[in-house]
């Protein structure tokens, strides 16, 4: 069994995880940490859990963990929590953070887009991006994972195919993207009435999930790109639904068929020829990610549409999925069958 | 394995079926049955299937069934379903039915309720009332199973203790019920325009799940009861919240300590002091009903709350609930840590 | 043109009024108070009134408010605003509240209920209690109007005629009601991700909102009447749907042509014979309160249900069909053809 | 007064003009048709009506139009009431045809996106395309009005100032753009199951609002222009929230100062610095268009956000604004301080 460790139990990413690993046949929660309710047994905090899971909240602590745990998931946004890293590490614990921090490789386009300097910027070579999808070797042998925004998974998934067999044109992508309001967080404020019956553009300029998106972009195309990415708040709970716009290539008349081939063994992404079967509905609760395409001839456009349940294969199992490999377990134990 | 049929299963609660045995280890779907599709594959009619499950639909035929499987869940209600019980039965397959059709002890409330006459009264004597929290035993060694309707499973989880040990009186119990608009099937015709920002009652008198209720609260009182139900639609996919009001005895101040005694080992009933914790999110993509109860000192009036997810513990997953029970496994085997 | 003002005009109901205001013919807003936001533009701050209303909100000033307003309607909660109200009437103005300070006639009532001394006692017994449609005359000639609880309107528009005809028992009335997220104002905090796809209940026993129903319905029934009233968050914006259970009399037969009578010439209150055609939808942006009663022979109880929206008959236009009154102008002066 | 006809006026589209015309001063209706529901009350049909309006529903008879009306609104896809127009106008009504059957001006283009010969192609070139921050002139003097589809009046507003000015390319234009569920009508068959907490795109090539917003476009820019145009199923009632993409010029820098230039002095478009701003919610029922832009310097692309309700601004509402210019009357008659 794989003695696994959460760092921010009780915010949604956190409540997230721990209910993926309950239905994970290999893994057992050993330190479910929580700073401010340490003490208390998880399912007096987190209502939903009772006769789930019964288990002491315990303090964020380094050594107990290196003691405890073979992996630790971060999924609390805090220096603190950064400078626990290495200390895992040294110590022989595998990390996993859903936090964001270990994504981009430069440390000067962290501080650009994240604001602040990097607690660890030497960690930053070594984290590996964690989108199994493209980088299942490296995850496997990786003793630090960024595991990658809900955003870019969800533009990304299609996306490198196409760049890599040049089935689009990399300048002038466009990813127009609308999550559900949980991509925010337990603590955001998004009341329900000013949300409700609303759609609107937030950050429509320098959202911080852009340039992992275009890091992940220029390996694929072997050229620096640069996108345009528009996140929405739509009004529902889970989910983000992306549609591309992205130039065709004298090729792209092949590019439903490529995406096929490509993620025809892939578990957990699927290629409808029919973009209206790509809906939020259909992953929810899931860890698929669901995709299509569609060339226009007459405008010389190629129309991508994604679906992830952002909580799932943009968060949580997604980063479930890549402690399987990281373990030599199969890709999907335990996260397969999961939703009824 | 348990050899499993499911008839009618391109219907929401077929579908519901399909998804909750995908995760039961100890189960295989071996005939997936549904006339009007005959011959296609499950997910090419289901697309949220695809990578779950690939297996050709197959035409209801009762010597195939008979050949094939241990266990038929009866998902679609028409007289051809009904009349494919006794066949069943006699070939020695056990069979579930979701529809509602054995529900009822006397034909002719059956008659009165639901209109027109059973295609198969010999069988109701023998049907056992699937609610495994008051009628394990009989599950288990039963044949034919009548699994309770979604409202009914909400209203008589609270119901039933409170009614047995004499802590609420039984004359005067009002059923107040709102449901997601899954509850009505994938052929209702609910559009999204006329229920999307809407409640409204339907049926206030006379819904056919009334005598259903008053059938188990009567056995429960030990004399007849009549209830008074009004259920209605709220804007919402899944789950029915229930609200009760029912008369103090004079012993009514002991209802929530007594409730939770009662439910103390109940895998799937969990009792909440707070009414406030009873709430849809909690059960929603789970098997558990969550209920609370509080007494009104001034007005002598016992205030009781109760939710469940209309298509799990309200249906299919309930219904697997049951054939645990039936095939000797553990009740809970598929049914815990599912949501995610 | 009469002179209006409002007191926390930034809040919700402040919106409300606002909004309803706006397209009333004989009314100008002349003080739109915002302590918080004073020398600003209202559409600075309320992005949606732009290019509807530009004035400039001012700080909440006694003398100002008597030199230059007929009427203020208090829609704000604190202390400061009720000790406002007996200098706005020594000043000649007229008030109407809709903070719910002034619904309950006994200060004792209040403390107990409300939490807390009153800040004008002596007024209790001079407010008039503003359901137009049971108290024009009263209305008509008061200088301070109590402004109903959105719920107390619900309830009491069907049951005031029913008790008073001894349609219904006056005992054992339980009252079920379910309301949209914007009856907890601006800064409830009801976060979208713990209120979409959810329901449930709050306060069951104990609601402020009871003992201003049970005064209106003693008063109906010429004697003391208690209630059982469970409110209810629903995941939708606006509107109150409310169920009500009462024992049958000999009479209740009547009910339904009873209250067709009583309401055939009452502009805002709209009686149905089917109770599925009172939903949230017909009474959305409106003034109007639908309703339908049932009576139930099997079990000898009556089902109402009555549908509002909580911001405009449940607050600000209801608060308007009042002024009207109080103006010696048509009730409806403004308040029809508004929903489009 | 002018008297008003509607043909269609018990689909979404008919209800909503004869809830935007009931609070119009100026305006009288006098024939409601209905094939199917004449010889009713109107209010028998939509019981939300009930109150507001009783009048009888007549049948759509040519005749009977042109003597008893100065204006009918085309509320009805159907060759009759194409056919119908030609009548009108000999007979000196003026017509307004919110279908979408006069939109284009090249009958070949109409056979192309719309499928099936024109009834009426003479009657192309005389239509006039009713987007009255383009066209007020035109429309003013016009017989006949192409009312504009909702996604095009969205995609329009913001981009015919800028395209005229030179402020964006008009090459490679994307128009991303998100409906409620209304916009499909009434008869739609969108289920709320199928479509609560989903997002999903449809026709994402070749919808015929296209070449609408192209045959626009091209005028503004002088030139011909294809844009990609992707529409989205969103999980709302009401509104159109679009997101464009478009390549900055050396002049992109001044959009946003030109955009609240143009628009200073329309009535019923605001211009807002903040694309958070622009939100359904402030929108809903009204007859505003708000919009904004933001230039990404970083890659060279402006990011245009719009919302509007497709039911007012995107149907009936502006319908009203166009009936006003061609009867002299202000231009926002009936139209401001409806939404409460």
């Amino acid at each position: 069994m794989i003695r696994v460790g959460i760092i921010g139990s009780t915010g949604l990413a956190g409540e997230g995880l721990i209910r993926v690993l309950l239905g994970h046949p290999e893994a057992k929660l050993t330190c479910v940490c929580s700073d401010h309710a340490a003490g208390k047994d998880v399912a007096d905090v987190i209502p939903g859990l009772a006769k789930e899971l019964s288990i002491e909240l315990c303090p964020t602590d380094a050594d107990r963990l290196v003691a405890e745990t073979d992996v630790v998931f971060m999924a609390k946004k805090s220096a603190d929590s950064m400078r626990l890293v290495p200390r895992l590490l040294d110590g022989g614990v595998k990390a996993i953070d859903i936090g964001g921090e270990f994504r981009l490789k430069d440390p000067a386009e962290y501080e650009k887009w994240y604001g602040g300097k990097h607690e660890c910027p030497g960690l930053l070579g070594e984290a590996v991006y964690g989108l199994p999808e493209f980088h299942a070797d490296e995850i496997a042998a990786a003793r630090l994972i960024a595991n990658p925004g809900c955003y870019p998974t969800s533009a990304l998934i299609p996306l490198v195919p196409l760049l890599r067999k040049k089935l689009i044109e990399p300048d002038g992508i466009a990813v127009d993207a609308y999550s559900g309001m949980s991509g925010a967080g337990r603590t955001s404020g998004y009341a329900f009435i000013d949300h409700n019956e609303d759609i609107r553009a937030y950050k429509p300029v320098g959202h911080k999930h852009t340039p992992e998106i275009e890091q992940e972009l220029s390996g694929a195309a072997g050229r620096a790109v640069v996108i345009s990415f528009v996140p929405h708040l739509a009004p529902l709970d889970r989910g983000i639904h992306t549609t591309i716009f992205a130039r065709a290539t004298a090729a792209s008349s092949d590019a439903l068929r490529v995406l096929q081939e490509f993620y025809a063994d892939a578990p957990f992404v699927r290629v409808f020829a029919d973009p209206g079967k790509v809906t939020l509905l259909n992953v929810r609760n899931t860890n698929y990610c669901d995709i299509s395409v569609a060339l226009d001839n007459r405008t010389g456009m190629v129309i991508i549409v994604s679906a992830l349940d952002n909580t799932t294969k943009g968060a949580g199992a997604q980063a479930v999925q890549n402690m399987n490999l990281m373990f030599d377990l199969d890709e999907t134990t335990g996260l397969k069958n999961r939703s009824y």
